[in-house]
């Protein structure tokens, strides 16, 4: 058990020094040092989990809500650093994805295929 | 990058060597090799599969079923080692969100207190 602890934190050091989350932090203290920058992505991402709430509760979203968040989308992607900051969430979610992949492998040999295989077997 | 890749490497080898790990193969195993444990299990999974999809889907699962996945729920539990395995099923789980905690540190650091303090502050 010690060992997969000290392994973990060896990862997650490696992580820290990587490429991919030095320029994540770079730019998301950017983001932070711009009140205009911060305020635009804090709106974004709470009209997001708004939306996000509503679908999980099977709720519809109305169609102000969807023209709003439409909106905001268009904003933030308009905005160089902040659409940086985003595509580099979305690079390190896809790190941390297939650091998964790998971690749990052994777990995957025992229960069968991965998950994304299974409707086609 | 490459050396993100070789820690989760080393990490899902001490993952696959752990006590943990190795007590579950055994448990998977020897239900495996026991048809009626097999059964049971597969039943029982089957069953509640369907509960969560139900639930996910916003249905009300029906009276029969939920005494149908009591029943079975009673049957699984004492089975002796269909209920160590689910036991230590719980434990891999417990261990996998530990490490997942351990190498996702830096993000939390960066966005702010993890998951289950944000209620609290
Ligand atoms: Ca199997
Ligand atoms: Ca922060």
């Amino acid at each position: 058990m010690s060992n997969i602890h000290d392994k973990a934190y060896e990862l997650s050091s490696a992580l820290r020094d990587s490429e991919e989350f030095q320029q994540l932090k770079e730019l998301h203290d950017e983001v932070e040092q711009d009140e205009v920058a911060k305020r635009m992505l804090d709106n974004f991402r709470n009209v997001q989990l708004e939306l996000q709430q509503k679908q999980m509760q099977g709720e519809q979203p109305s169609e102000e809500e969807i023209t709003q968040a439409q909106k905001q989308f268009e904003m933030v992607q308009q905005h160089e650093v902040i659409s940086k900051l985003m595509q580099q969430e979305q690079q390190l979610s896809t790190v941390i994805s297939d650091l998964n992949k790998i971690i749990t492998e052994p777990l995957e040999e025992l229960y069968g295929v991965p998950e994304e295989n299974n409707g086609q077997q």
